[in-house]
């Protein structure tokens, strides 16, 4: 693996310093500099020429600001003579934004993966899109990761004998099943009504969830409204105790207060595609940089990278 | 004009209403959403289909926030079946990032532009570039203006008659020579020497400036260090009065409590390319609306833009 | 409207003729010709010259035929100096293959959009795509439009104050919920179950349907088999009466067969986005050519298209 | 060679087949699916990534599903990292269509190229293009092979002292001299003269026939009627023998019939760049596969192609 | 028509002179320097914002600097905002470069083609390609004229009754069938035979030409070697006279010196789609520029330019 | 280093065969033929598969027979199926055309950058480009070497106590201090008048040269006016001697003849990025081959380029 170049940009420097490690590599410094009139400049600090560049950067909070350093340091490898330019994006926020939904819009998810795609990216390494479509958006191969059996390997732990798995809508149920069947355990829906423009209930739980060890499973969470909308429901069906999993773990605004007033949350696990938190209480971070440092091995080696999210062969 | 509609990012709003209402056209309204997790959304209120578009946004702080919404409304045009999306960008920040004068750096004046192409944008309209190589930078049609009449025709109202132009340095010099020569009066530049790497002093000032009236003319002014020490340089030549003067007058970090400390300088000039700083002395503003909208009329309706900044029709 | 060309290909040209008939434009004549090795030949039989061309083609069986004259189509009106050429395709069939849910294979939805759009298109026009974000696999603007308000004009004749509409998942409950909001009635969902991977059930009906006349709403129906697990479901609620309503009626293999032999079906509503089945009874086609026709001649006219389907303007 | 990976589309499986055992490298499984609404989906069975795919499919009957396949097969390929896609190609139908000769058609040959060049190949190995200027449609590297010498071989095991090679018209010439070269005989050729728009004679044959062994040589032979009629006419001439070669003998729709009831013709050779038809009488069938083989090998190995087709460095 | 702009470049000013004044526009001017490092720089010298730009150039002798000429004259139009960039280039050079016939050579009419639309041509209008195919090479639409029907025109004042067409050789008879049907008269073809890599004879003439008025037709005359060749040929069967004929009459080298030896050539006619050469006796030059001032009023107007070369409207 | 292979265009073979010798590799034959229309055909005659291919050209006049050669051994090797081509363009002529400085005018600079790009290079390695900008104009990775280092050391066999180096103007000032630092010594800098829009006066030497051994110091002499009138103005400050140098020593038009008249240039040192010229008395000519050989060794073996012309490795 000796032409592996892995640079990191300044949104979550520790998942990559993890993954490095994990890799038996270097982190190579990258320099960001602000220039008075508040524009960027980066500088790639270590030989990129003929290498295959990794460049580490999800797209979090200050998005606009990490998501320019990524194009600025993508850029800086293709013009140093990079062999190829993978981007290593384990959480990319603007694949929420997948469809026109009202008039003259962008959709903002195929318009940034086609600045990458400008700047010069050849490949992106991803986790868990918002929606598996957004997978199209991008003109170049995209191998993309889930993290649901990794966050299954950590609730083995436990007693999954009274467990169900509750997702908070049918809409993105698909998820919710992958993982129930990953524990043996079944699972629940919340039934979402959407009572006005702005205003989303949740008014039923289907499935048996009574008396249940609950695990709520979703890809995302950012002011946690749904969450503690969907934890509010559950409880009113008496289970047994609540949990919380995501693999994308934002926690922004209101969220930490929010999640910290409901004390009846056993556990909230999310895993390290973004920066965790501070103070969140019962919070449990799974790291996936160990499926990134796998999957970014064998994309310099020439293995299949498919195997490695494949059911079959991962838990067969 | 009836094909023409205009929006204005945030960037500098009040540049665009002038410029709409110079030109008797509505500033048609946009509407931008920032999600939970910090990703934007722009909404262009207006129907696009078949007709030209303009959109109004400077590139200054904050700068990246600013790109993004740009590229959005660029993309929402687009999309929105536009006729033709000119991006008018009275002041281009990236343009300082010109050549690549370290290793593995990206060359921001390029890497911006092809993503402004890659947005959508079919024609750029700007005002004095960093570098006139820059307006090669594009892969599209570059309307480039000048505002050195629009300043000269302020101070024609001065009586010039004992008044010299200082250029900061010989190798900007050929602006400040166009520049005086619009006003009619001769021309000195200061001689800037590096001391070290991150040094720079100017010990002399080449042409005869004892006894006159000092007009410095730089294309950008940000935390206004050169111009301080230019100022400096120039009293000891014993001068009769100095005055400042700029296109872009960003005025960032240390820069109004450092002009305003210089209570020596009559007056500093600028236009208003860029949105004006609270609280500095002497200001005055000259405002290129009118030459930004007498350009978007022009290309609207097919007339010759070159013409417009051409010194000889101008000021034959 | 002097400067429309519409060409169709052999898909539906049933489609075009209405369409064109309600714009009061000839339909112009194209000729395709198969040569002997199986190679097609398409001519344009109307002068393209910088006139705005409309291709009138939706991607139904045989799908590789059809796609194919499109793409020589659009081709030949691009090489014939047309000003724009707009794809009208009713239905894209290969909106389906929108994600790589399986290794090594092609998104065929985004490998599509790009290949119409290599052939020279330079705008969409089409209906109720499988996944709105297909939407951004283009990299053309595109004018989606729903036939949801058409289909709910047939059904304002009937009595609805004891009607309910079904949708057969939540997975796509929202385009039921907002055809339910134009009959001004309720909706509840039927709740999937996947027993392995190539057998689903729907084992629950969210939502009370006792007594009610159920609309049971799908984007496509295909070879029928969802639906008909579906109304199987229904029935054991007790329901008064079912009858079903899609946009594309494409009717494939058992589906004709398979829908007859439901004779508790009180009538089978579908759009002509795709040609109608024979024998299907108690099929009533609701005709979304006067949308087309109106968005076409919108398009022509620089008229906003997005307020034709925006709820609020149509159905307020 | 072990980062070759050659996949076949179902167009002509035994050539890959054949071609795979001579390169000793397994021909790798790939998928092909049919959704209920017509449209493909392709699955390649084995890993792709940083391999050197080879996508084996000629463009034969039915010509746009095969082009389909490929073109799917291609994109999958790249979107799974392959390090480079080369089409093999051996009979490219759609090279007929290579002029635009009536208004307002498409140039299909180009058409297909940039169709196949946006799916994402980036090399193609073919033969015997209908005409060579075809090779200057594609955007990428294109590998032309030729049969004749591996069709010369074939004849050389005859007593070849009074044998002459007759091309069915002096536009295609070249070929038939070339191949004439190979077996050092001499050549005539048919002079066809266009009665009507519909309607083709061949009423004389320049270069002196009678009593000679004729070999007829085409490039490809679809319905046979220029054959047919072309050995009428050699007929009149008091030949001693006739015998027919092409390199793609597609032999569609009335060929066979055609061929087999016009008994005189000694022998038909074709190469099996499409697959052989049922019942043609006298068929001999000269493979090309080793031809492929090895200019598959070269290219995985980097050695020169063009020297494998020289006339020079092959038969010197 | 007001929106029509015409420049030239150096290579035949005569000739846009000539097609400027039948459409009733001026010739625009346009300014060509050279600086001391050998660079060429263009100005055009008219407004071109949102006009149809007209460039016109054949590529004749000094080629290369011909075609860098009008490359630079498309990018200033493209960069200057007009609508569009129209090629008129009566003579396309490179087209001769159609095939890879050698190993690792440019396929010159496919590299220039690329090269123009990447200066930003939109469209080419042409006369006469050396190879149909070359049609092809345009990744732009190009409107391809014929000479035949102007020069048809001019023989048609002689007495034609005793009159034949010749073909230099039976691969282009294609245009000389033609020719002959627009004049009504019979045709002949020349047999080249290759006797040697570098030597062609012609040693038969196909068809009746003894005591015939023979006119020699061919594409492009340069060293006019294979005239001479043929011409003599001809003159062992006895013909009563012979004319020669060509669309692109180059004259270089040795051509006019051969020519005017070969006193027994009645006429020589070719078109002015390049200079005349000087010196050379019995030419008469036909105009094609009110074919080509036709073209560019229907382009400029959105009328079909195929009727204008098709022969059923013309002559029918 | 097995896989490079190097082409020459017929610029300047002297440099490639330099450059070969000092890489040890041989210096691979190509032939330039010339057609009889005065089209041009190159062929690159030996094996470019999966090789790394450079190719030799500085754009020296006749710079448009230079550049089309150039574009066409690109162009075939890239079709032979290059690994990657590099463009070795020591001088690229072009780069002095890099802004609009007049209406209507092509950026030479930015529109030879893309002709290459569409050529099919994929690297630019070239020297002292007129301004550091013009890097930005190429859309892919550029090797931006420098001549002072070498240049300098030809000086430091000289006594140096006594010198000085001279700019032409304060505009290109920042070349000349790094070569003064280069050989630690003091800098000056003519002062340059602009008189009219066509006369430059130097009127003035900032900086202290009265006695000193001077070294002018330009990027590129052509007629050599700039440099003649310069030594003049030196002169009249009795200065004990000047020499000059350049990198790129074109030396056109009168500049043989002007500077062999300037008997009182003690020596003028030029690089050999363009071929030396004749006649020029006192003219070294230092040679680069040696650093560009470097450069192509490090990029054939992935070593990084860039400290190869860093100060801080070379001179620390």
């Amino acid at each position: 693996m000796a032409d592996l170049t892995v640079f990191s940009g300044h949104a979550h420097n520790e998942f990559a310093e993890e993954m490095c490690s994990l890799l038996d590599v270097p982190l190579s410094p990258s320099r960001l500099s602000r220039f008075s009139n508040d524009c960027l400049q980066v500088q790639l600090r270590a030989n990129c020429r003929q290498r295959h560049v990794f460049i580490v950067q999800p797209l979090v909070p200050p998005v606009q600001e990490n998501l320019m350093e990524l194009l600025m340091m993508v850029d800086a490898a293709r013009g140093a003579s990079a062999a190829s330019v993978t981007v290593v994006m384990p959480h990319y926020a603007y694949a929420r934004s997948d469809k026109k939904d009202a008039p003259r819009i962008s959709i903002g998810g195929r318009l940034v993966a086609d600045l990458i795609h400008t700047a010069g990216a050849t490949r992106v390494l991803t986790m868990a899109l918002h929606a598996s479509q957004v997978h199209g958006f991008f003109s170049m191969p995209v191998d993309h990761l889930t993290a649901l059996p990794a966050i299954a390997q950590h609730f083995r732990h436990r007693d999954l004998s009274n467990t169900i798995v509750v997702s908070p809508d049918f809409g993105n149920a698909k998820d919710a099943g992958h993982f129930a069947r990953l524990l043996g355990v079944g699972m629940a829906a919340g039934s979402k009504q959407r009572i006005s423009d702005d205003k989303v209930i949740i008014n039923e739980i289907v499935g048996d969830v009574a008396g249940k060890d609950v695990i709520v499973l979703d890809d995302e969470i950012a002011t946690a409204g749904s969450i503690i909308e969907l934890v509010g429901a559950i409880r009113r069906y008496n289970v047994k105790s609540v949990s919380v999993a995501c693999t994308h773990g934002l926690f922004t605004g209101p969220a930490v207060e929010r999640l910290n007033a409901r004390t009846d949350i056993q556990e909230i696990v999310s895993t390290n595609t973004v920066p965790a938190p501070d103070g969140l209480n019962n919070l449990t971070v799974v790291s996936v940089a160990p499926l990134f440092a796998e999957a970014v091995r064998r994309i310099g080696s020439g293995e299949s990278v498919s195997s490695l999210f494949s059911s079959e062969e991962t838990y067969g």
